[in-house]
């Protein structure tokens, strides 16, 4: 699973370089579309009245990205726990696949209502075994 | 009604000024501190079952603002309509009150339901009355 | 010149829809994306030592966008002044065309070290007189 | 050190809690606002000619921060290295001391043009080791 993000204007600082925090939400944008690929979108979980939380960020700065570079983040389940999922996350610039930041994801199921976590939904767990699967 | 906001690392671009949109994020904050102030904070205008967007926003952007500057944002009613509230709003720098940018803002409230417009509420339009007697 | 952007997760507030001053920056990227289409990208206009500073924002919020949505921002120049261009910008619903947002945005070409308004620069006069001749 | 942060409406998600990219923003503001009461404040430390970058950063999430909640960051330093330094980072909600997030930053000492990495500064180090003592 791979997002492609383009770098905007306001996504850098006064140093001209991606602010630190704009990779938090670069990472967040790619696990979506991951989810969204994997038939489990939107609110909710696509319907199955799941929602899902940020448990842990590791965030290592390798590189620094500027105005003009696009990046690919690629994410991989790591492993999954009884209601998470550790997922490894690679940003890298398009041009020459240079890393420019690297580190893990934690995601906890939760129940909507009241954010307590649940047991990772089977079907999930089968969507995303199925993907990593099919994409290599 | 005035809320005093410390320029951020993130909130400055490679030209080294705030970025434009952020003015409309200060102004936001601003309408929101005001609205707590007058006893309508929170969800729902403080639970009266009425909630409020931005109908329209015109923003003059007067000078730049860098990191190090404080800003202060003052809010003033201009009009009610049946529906709608229009502000005007000030963003001086707090050292030696340049204005940095000016403008109003259109509010409409709603319905949280559907965000149907609904008539301004008697008790917010008294509040906010009664708030421009007492601070001049 | 038009620019799709994918509504993100944290482009949305508590409402669950796009928080107001992302339009802001949707249309920055626009006409970002713009520029770099006639050729002046990246920090001072590609390279001939200008830069463009934000004077002027209306916004109209004509309907709600919400995640799974993609907009599409179109802009077209309304007139240039002596130091200035007015940009009229609109931003729909890629499903159906819904206009979402629409208003106008005015720029002051600058000079980079001080930020004083310089004449619009002839040859970027030129490419936007070209481009609104070959896309309509 | 500690900083104090409120809330706002654009920090929150349609999980109406705070999004948590946000959180490594109100780390780097809070981090900031260290220097400059160290005396290192503004670009480049305050005018010694260095430039400071985030190297990694971990965060656990550990409660959602909501609308209404306002914030306090502190930071101590966990120790020095040649040229980085490794702090540690604890946010809590003001009203009962919840911890909200906690984790570590490191940041790197370099050299304002070419972000190559320099030795941690001698005044640096020593403003730093003052602010412990005084405070602590």
């Amino acid at each position: 699973m791979s997002t492609t993000q383009k770098i905007r204007y306001s996504d850098c600082d006064p140093q001209g370089i991606v602010f630190n925090a704009n990779y938090a939400r670069y990472w967040d944008d790619a696990i979506t579309d991951w989810f969204e690929e994997l038939g489990f979108g939107g609110t909710e979980l696509g319907g199955i009245g799941v929602d899902v939380v940020t448990a842990r960020l590791e965030i290592d700065f390798k590189a620094a990205a500027r105005l003009g570079d696009t990046l690919v983040t690629e994410a991989a389940v790591e492993r999954f726990g009884e209601t998470s999922m550790t997922v490894l996350v690679d940003t890298s610039r398009e041009s020459d696949g240079l890393t420019v930041a690297v580190g893990r994801a934690v995601y906890v199921f939760v129940k909507p209502a009241d954010f307590r976590p649940i047991a990772v939904p089977e079907s999930f767990r089968e969507a995303a075994a199925r993907n990593v699967g099919t994409s290599g």
